[in-house]
């Protein structure tokens, strides 16, 4: 879609789209080892189904493969393409680490958590995006554009999905309802709860987060309360929707056709509005 | 080193030194979380001080900043040391990962454990000489003679190194004397014995190497003496300086002036003759 909005051909984008995809797999190898995760995909994880050397050393062969991919590319856009893969690299490894931490932490800002997601989350739709920008020539300035229309649909993407783990039909979701309370995960609704709670809800809410639950369901049905009383829903939604705009104020701005810039608005929308 | 032969300057070579030196790093992080071991250079492995997920976190994250050191310099000469560099860490994969499926067999033939310590070990120094040789503009047929003279040396050192296990001066190797045979690992003099031994002494060998010993010295004395019945130390330090001869002979031949080569027959003489 990068490629597609300044013209090129899908072709001339193929060999760094694969090289994104696996560098992707290769995060998840690693960060199942790292979450402890036994599910993936509905399918048992590489460290599960094999074991965890198999898990580290298939990663790191991954993520070289993917490299090779990435520089399957014009010389003339080797440079920029490997100085926008490696620093993502880095960005999403900093962004695990951060998440990691943040388990650890009594409190966590906003702010922090949203630099956290951009980090692990938001810079590899945007390096995606950028990437195909790269191989059809675009601009510095329309790269910049398509990178951070990026970021910001990652960001409404990931918020979303911390919106719909406790307020989405669990059929469709196919995850527990309120995994992530269960799991005290310090999603934008409990640190937005936190922001907004009085200082009684406070209580409750880090009280609940810092004790191992004997019912789960009831913790999260007692988390739930707080959060809708909070309207903490409402206030996830209108912070989709802000990144939304956003993103689309900045595709407008994108020197492109407006029909090329098409697939990408549908993206957005279909990112927002999902309910699975 | 390699730079140096083909008669440029350090500075050229100094970003991809660093480059491959941290990868190096990279590799060893992981593979100490994958082999279990405690210490490295007398310090401390990362996963023991700190903990799994920060060995493989802050691994992944050195890879991608070695590869970054890769990319500082000239454009010309980019893509072919990205080729070379992707090429060494799958290569490195391959070798750990061959390192430890044989823990789990039987048998393996001395020709797969040579190409084992060629992708483990011997590709690391030939990849370096290479990397020197493309910042220094060397030609196609001098870059392959320096890889294959590193290789030769990579043979050469890691074939001491399980020499030196067994036979070297305790206090100067800074290990326990046999701590191979221990470990039961299917070192170069171990696989030779193995091919060299009579059907009785092949029994005692192999029991010996399935057997969790009550007396660890007593069996490291045991497979000594076999060893050295079977004149396996002799063979070892034969094998040694075939390699080494061979790297000299393909140093005569790589086109540059005779004093360039000096540090490097120096190298490959320290590497062969050491006690250490």
């Amino acid at each position: 879609m990068g490629a597609h909005v300044f013209g090129a051909e899908k072709e001339k984008a193929i060999n760094p789209a694969i090289g994104l995809e696996l560098f992707h797999n290769f995060t998840l190898i690693h960060d199942d080892v790292m979450d402890d995760a036994h599910l993936r995909r509905g399918q048992p994880t590489v460290f599960k189904k094999w074991n965890t050397n198999t898990a580290i050393l298939s990663g790191d062969a991954l993520f070289a493969i993917a490299s090779q991919y990435m520089t399957q590319i014009d010389d003339i856009h080797l440079r920029q393409m490997m100085e926008l893969y490696h620093t993502t690299v880095i960005d999403v490894c900093k962004g695990q680490q951060y998440d990691m931490d943040f388990e650890k932490c009594a409190s966590v800002s906003l702010d922090a958590y949203l630099e956290m997601i951009r980090l692990k989350t938001a810079v590899l739709p945007a390096a995606c995006l950028k990437a195909g920008g790269i191989v059809a020539n675009a601009s510095a300035s329309n790269l910049q554009k398509i990178y951070d229309f990026g970021i910001l649909i990652g960001l409404a993407f990931q918020i979303k999905d911390d919106y719909l783990d406790l307020f989405g039909e669990t059929a469709k979701f196919g995850k527990t309802q309120g995994g992530d309370i269960i799991a005290n995960k310090k999603t934008w609704l409990y640190l937005k709860a936190l922001e907004v709670a009085p200082k009684t809800k406070h209580e409750i809410l880090t009280k609940a987060y810092h004790t191992k639950p004997e019912n789960p369901s009831e913790k999260v049905a007692t988390v739930k309360e707080i959060f809708l009383r909070l309207h903490i829903d409402k206030l996830a939604l209108e912070e989709v929707r802000k990144y939304y705009k956003g993103a689309i104020e900045i595709l407008n701005e994108v020197e492109a056709p407006d029909s090329r810039k098409e697939l990408l608005r549908e993206l957005a929308e279909v990112l927002v509005n999902r309910e699975v």
